[in-house]
């Protein structure tokens, strides 16, 4: 079973980060939550305007993104958690 | 009697999901709230813009679709329990 | 005397739906309020976008509507008491 | 002197009407304001979209209007106390 | 020196009106203020919508105009004082 | 080192007045603040609109305008203290 | 690895202001957060409008610019600490 997404919507997978803990005080740099990476796993058609066009989405399938901590929903699709969000969410994409 | 929706609605009948409360407490790993499955019974004609073009819904009758858990109003019709909903919360469609 | 509606608007009388409370406690099985059923007496001539054109609405004088229990504004016509809302508000048409 | 309102906005004369409270206590039967009934005195010559062109109200001098308890603006003019609102707070028109 | 508004805004000279606050407690019929009465003494250019072309006010240099009694700005020009509001403030032309 | 604005934006050096704190209260007439006056250094290029064109701001490089006491941010560039606003902040041109 | 960030987001690099704070209190003369520097590392293919045409950013690599204090998100990319943010919370572009 697949998740397509609808309009401006992307499936993303995170990419889970080691969370060590090491002892001591960590005392953050900044109070802004830095974002996530993740993967682009399926995206939607894109948005339509009032003039029945379709404006394709600018990441694709595969593409290694940052997003907001807080951004998108969890799905759960053949017991994968996966994270269902617009595109407007995805803040960039890294390149090799 | 059937229910027709307007515009960008949906009617979308719940799939049911067993929610076996096991003995001992569950910690939820996520404070969101995971989405809901459905299957769509019904969809409006889709939105008119200002000139009087009207742009078809993404989804159709049948289509296995996720939502959040509280999007949608409930309706029965024939005894039967229904959401009716915009098709904007609609996150995406299941396909085999 | 008769009420037309402006614009978007839908005059709609409410379809009384029998109200007993037999005894003992009932324990609603949902917070959200079901909508209400309601006939549709007159309709608006439609939304005027700013190049001029009128988009009609898309319910009829006649049909069964559904709308939220909040919905529209009463108002007193020759001694009776109907609803005025926007075609907005309203989230379908029931068919026979 | 004559108050001609601008682009959207109407001039209303409210009907008044009698308000006899009769011994006893009245519980009103629901807890929105019914309308208000008046009477259109003047209307503005519309709202100008961004194109230049102007779209012309839909009510006129004459009509018999209902709208909300709250709306519009009351102004004095030549001693008589008069209603200036936009066309949007208009629901309805009254014919005979 | 003399004040141009920019764009949609306007300069009012405020028409004082004598607020004599006779003996007695004086109780008004309505919480709504009433608006005020001004002069335009000077209008911008008019709006100019994303296609580049503006759109003239509806208002002349020399109108008598209502406003609300909390609009617009006040300035000092050459010693006197004035009032700089957009033209959506204002609700009607006083016309002999 | 020049500070060149984007969009919309405009760069204004503050016209220093006089604040002569005399003794005994002053009783404002008003509560509202008084627009500051100031000289326009920079503007921007304009707003671009969805279809590409960019519309001109209506300051010029020289102008003395007038401008909300709260409006716009500090910068300070070569060691003098200016500020960058955008051109809605601005009431008005003073003309001689 | 490359940040290539979406639509009118722009990647920039903060330029480190030394922040001595010599004895004795400083009472700041504006209560106002001074904008900060920093120099433009990537930036976005630009907006896509409904018609789906794409307006190109006004800044570009290698850009001095400053933006308000709390603008944009931290990233850390290869080591760097970067930020991400929208053109518009740019205000403008420092020039030799």
């Amino acid at each position: 079973m697949k998740l397509r997404p609808l309009h401006d919507r992307v499936v993303v997978r995170r990419v889970k980060e080691e969370e060590k803990t090491k002892g001591g005080i960590i005392i953050p740099d900044t109070a802004k939550e830095k974002p996530q990476e993740g993967e682009v796993v399926a995206v939607g058609k894109g948005t339509t305007g009032e003039d029945g066009k379709t404006i394709a989405l600018d990441v694709k399938k595969g593409d290694r993104v940052l997003f907001g901590k807080w951004s998108g929903t969890e799905v759960s699709v053949n017991g994968e958690d996966l994270l269902i969000m617009k595109e407007s969410d995805i803040m960039g994409v890294l390149e090799k």
